[in-house]
C-alpha cells in the first residue's frame, strides 16, 4: 500500500459486498489502476459470478476470512445489519496494518459493531460516500457515481492519521469532496437529509399501494404531479434501507417526531382554513431551495 | 371561434392571470396562431407589463370584466382562491356562447365557485393540465410545458358537448393527452398523486428550517441524499398551493389521515426493531416504481 503525493496504490483490496456502491468503487479502482488485486466477497454465488463477468473481481470468495487474506484495504459494502457478523468472521484473517473501511449510511453502528473485532495494529476508518441511485446490484454501478459528491469520513478519536489520509485519498481519487466529522454528528445530519426523506417516500408510496387497484392505476398514470419523485426514492434497495433505519433508530425517531408534529400543525391549519399559516410556511420553504441551488446541490 | 377537423381558432381569448401556466398557454396560442387577440388580466401592473414585454398580450386589463369583453374563450389562470370573486366581476361582460375554462389543480370548487356566475348561454368547462415546474411568473412559462402531459377535463353533467370538444382540442393542440372524469373523482386522485406529496415536501423542508442555523447549513450541503428532491417540490408557488389545500380540504385530509396512520405504524416498527415489516413495505413500494416506468411517467 502506497499513499504518497502522487501515488495511491493497494496491493490487495477486499470488497465485502459488491452491489451498487461496491461495484462502483471497484470500477474506480480498475479505471485508475489503484489495486494490484481485487478480491470480492458475497454471500450470493450469482453476484460473485456477475462481478467476475463484469471484470470487477480478480478473486471471488464466499467466505469473508478468505477474502481479506493479505489485503491492505478491506471495504465493507454490504447492508449495515451484516457488519457485525462479517467483522467477527474476517477478523482473524486481517493482516497487520490493514485498513478496514466501509460505505454505510450510518456511522456510529460501524464503530460499535465492527470496532471491537478489529485487531490491534489494524485501522478502522468508517466512511460514507453520499451517493447512490434507486438501482442495485453489481451491474448498476458506474465509476462516475461518486464524482463531485460528498464522502464523509468519521474516524474515531485516536485513529492512525496515515490510515485516515489513505481513505481520504481513495475517495478523492473517486472524484468526491471529502469531509470529516464525528460519527454521532454524521448520523444526526443524515437522519434529516437522507433517512427521513426515504422513510416518508416509502410511506407515501405504501399508502398509495393500499388504494383500490383501479385508483392505484390512476395514481400511477397521473404521478407526474409530484408522486413520481417519491416513487424513485421509494425504489431504493429494501434490505439496505431496513438496516439504515434499524441502525440509526434514535436519530431517525427524533427527526420523525419533529416532522410529525409539524405535519399535524399543518393538518390542523388545513382543517380550520388558516391560509396565512400555510402561505407563511410555503414561502419559507421556497428560500431553502435557493440555498440548495447556491450550494450547487440542485 | 372555430373548431373543425383541421381548424381551431378563437377570435378573442382572455387569460385571467398570467403566471407559469397562463403564460405557457399564451405561448401555445401564439406559436400555433390559435387566437386573433389575447387579452391578459392581472391584479399586478408589473405582471401585465412583463406579459406585454414578452409579446404574450395584445391587450392588458386590470379589470376582469374589461378583459373578457368580446372573448369567445376565457381561461382562469389565477390561484383558486380568487376564482369566485373574478367570476362575479367578469360575469356581466361575458358574451353569449363564450366558453369559460380554467387550469386549476382542484375541480369541484371551480364548479361551485364559478358555476353559479356563468350566465345562461355561456359554457363552463373546468380543466386541469397536470404539468408545472417549481418556478412561477410569466417569464417562467414555455410552450412545451404541456407536451405529452395529461390534461383532465371535468365538465359537469349536461355541459354543451361542442364547448367540451373545443377545450379538448385546445389542450390537444398544446400537446397534451386529454382525459375526462368527474370533478369529484379528479379531486380524490390528485389529492394522492399531487396534493399530499406537496404537503409532505413542504412539511419536511419546514422541519429542516427549524433546525439550528449551523445544522441547517449542513442539511443543505448534504441534501443530495434525498432531501434535495423535496426542496424542489417545496419551492412551488406558495399562494397557488395554499389555495389548493384549502379548496380540496376533504380529500387532502382523507389521504393525509391514511398517510399518518401508515407513518405511525412504520415509526413503531423502527422503535421495536421489526425489520421484517420494514423490508416487506420497502419491497412492495419498489414494484410501484416499475408501474410508473411502464406508464412512461418516469
Amino acid at each position: 500500500m502506497k499513499n504518497n503525493e502522487n501515488t495511491l496504490h493497494f496491493d490487495r483490496v477486499a470488497l465485502i459486498g459488491i452491489g451498487l456502491i461496491g461495484s462502483s468503487l471497484a470500477r474506480v479502482l480498475r479505471r485508475d489502476g489503484l489495486a494490484g488485486h481485487i478480491a470480492v466477497c458475497s454471500n450470493t454465488h450469482a453476484t460473485l459470478d456477475k462481478a467476475k463477468e463484469l471484470g470487477l473481481a480478480d478473486g471471488s470468495e464466499y467466505d469473508a476470512r478468505q477474502a481479506v487474506d493479505g489485503a491492505d484495504l478491506v471495504v465493507l459494502c454490504t447492508p449495515l445489519g451484516a457488519y457485525g457478523r462479517i467483522a467477527e468472521v474476517m477478523a482473524p484473517g486481517l493482516k497487520p496494518g490493514c485498513i478496514v473501511t466501509d460505505v454505510g449510511s450510518v456511522k456510529q453502528c460501524v464503530i460499535s459493531d465492527v470496532g471491537p473485532h478489529v485487531p490491534e495494529g489494524c485501522h478502522l476508518v468508517p466512511a460514507h460516500p453520499v451517493a447512490g441511485t434507486e438501482h442495485s446490484g453489481p451491474e448498476a454501478g458506474f465509476a462516475e457515481l461518486f464524482h463531485d459528491r460528498f464522502c464523509i469520513v468519521t474516524p474515531p478519536p485516536g485513529t492512525d492519521q496515515a490510515a485516515v489520509d489513505t481513505v481520504i485519498a481513495l475517495w478523492k481519487a473517486a472524484g468526491s469532496k471529502v469531509e470529516s466529522m464525528s460519527a454521532h454528528h454524521h448520523d444526526s445530519v443524515l437522519a434529516m437529509t437522507s433517512h427521513l426523506p426515504h422513510l416518508i417516500a416509502y410511506t407515501i408510496v405504501g399508502t398509495a399501494t393500499d388504494l383500490s387497484d383501479h385508483l392505484m392505476m390512476e395514481v400511477v398514470k397521473y404521478s407526474a404531479g409530484g408522486f413520481r419523485d417519491f416513487t424513485r426514492i421509494a425504489a431504493s434497495d429494501p434490505v439496505m434501507w431496513r438496516d439504515v433505519f434499524l441502525s440509526n433508530r434514535e436519530s431517525v425517531l427524533d427527526v420523525l417526531g419533529r416532522f410529525t408534529e409539524d405535519l399535524t400543525a399543518l393538518q390542523r391549519a388545513i382543517r380550520w382554513g388558516e391560509g396565512d399559516k400555510l402561505q407563511e410556511l410555503f414561502t419559507r420553504t421556497r428560500e431553502i431551495r435557493r440555498g440548495v441551488i447556491d450550494a450547487k446541490q440542485a
